[in-house]
């Protein structure tokens, strides 16, 4: 059985996707062989352009098209006000909810199980900028809260106070582990269930 | 929010892909965002050359790099026993089963609901190489087993007569429908299990 070069290459380059396995690789492939070279160009395109048409943004890390990205730019924003994510897709999820402080974006999070160590995150930006801030300043770490999340957000809270920013100058919050809006308290499991219960606010 | 204008072409291409949401297509372009430049470019080169660097066989149509596919110019091949598929995939899945007759690649299905006619199909030219063949033929009609494949298989059988060839020089045949292989008779939908009774050989 023999696949032609051209149609096993772009497969091959489909596959390094995550969650992109060889028969969806195979059928992307395929559907692609039936439109118009136009569309490849573009697509094509938009590859070459992704990274030399973007770059970090010298404050936060997060993805722009300028030095200085639209939302560290933005007067009407606090910028003592910082929440730390992993990546810029949860700049995005943090956008939607009219949250008006600023960003410090991570690029991963901790993974001894997939080699990613304190080393490959931007953290000694994150210092810099923190020493860089004058008068009471709050660092809310929103990583995910999966075990890497939270490892991440306990390494950050360490490192933070280990430079010694104490506590009266920067404040470091967590985001709340509870019940998603909409939930059962029936099917929550345990850990979900204490940590809401922990978190419980005065009504 | 904002999403720069790299990204965004990207997240765009990506969305065009059959069963990539615009979830997935982010989650995609943001993780090409860490990948080496080098990689993005052989991903941009498989794309462009997709289409220019492969051409459909002069005799079935499928998809190769030469005008005539290594399968047609098989000389330990059945010129006689031509397989009717819709897609090159198709062929890949019947090659893995040992079988030594030749294809015919329709590109495509007959599905009115999504505008697809018989034109849109590689028909005129099966009926063009059937003219062709001397001695007794076999048309193994080999599409899908779903509604779309079912009438396909039926317009061909139809369009096949029609034009003139009579079953002492074409036999036409339907692939099986029945069971899978491993399946639970208790579980089979009726219609399956009607066919598979239908279709029963002597044991």
């Amino acid at each position: 059985m023999r696949i032609p070069k051209p149609i096993s290459r772009l497969i091959e380059s489909f596959e390094r996707l995550p969650g992109i396995g060889p028969k969806t690789a195979s059928r992307l492939t395929f559907y692609l062989l039936h439109t118009p070279q136009e569309d490849l160009d573009r697509f094509a395109d938009a590859l070459t352009a992704l990274k030399t048409g973007t770059q970090l943004c010298t404050i936060c890390k997060n993805v722009g098209e300028e030095a200085q990205c639209y939302i560290c730019s933005d007067n009407s924003r606090d910028p003592k006000t910082i929440a730390v994510v992993s990546s810029p897709l949860d700049v995005f999820a943090l956008e939607k909810t009219g949250y008006k402080g600023v960003y410090h974006v991570l690029h991963g999070i901790i993974d001894p199980l997939n080699n990613i160590g304190p080393d490959e995150l931007f953290v000694d930006s994150l210092l810099k900028r923190l020493s860089g801030l004058e008068g009471s300043v709050e660092l809310i770490l929103a990583t995910n809260t999966s075990m890497e999340g939270e490892s991440t957000a306990m390494y950050i809270q360490k490192l933070v106070r280990d430079s010694g920013f104490e506590s009266d100058a920067i404040k470091i919050t967590r985001i709340a582990r509870g019940l998603p809006v909409g939930g059962d308290i029936e099917y929550a499991d345990d850990i979900t269930l204490s940590r809401a219960l922990e978190g419980r606010l005065e009504y």
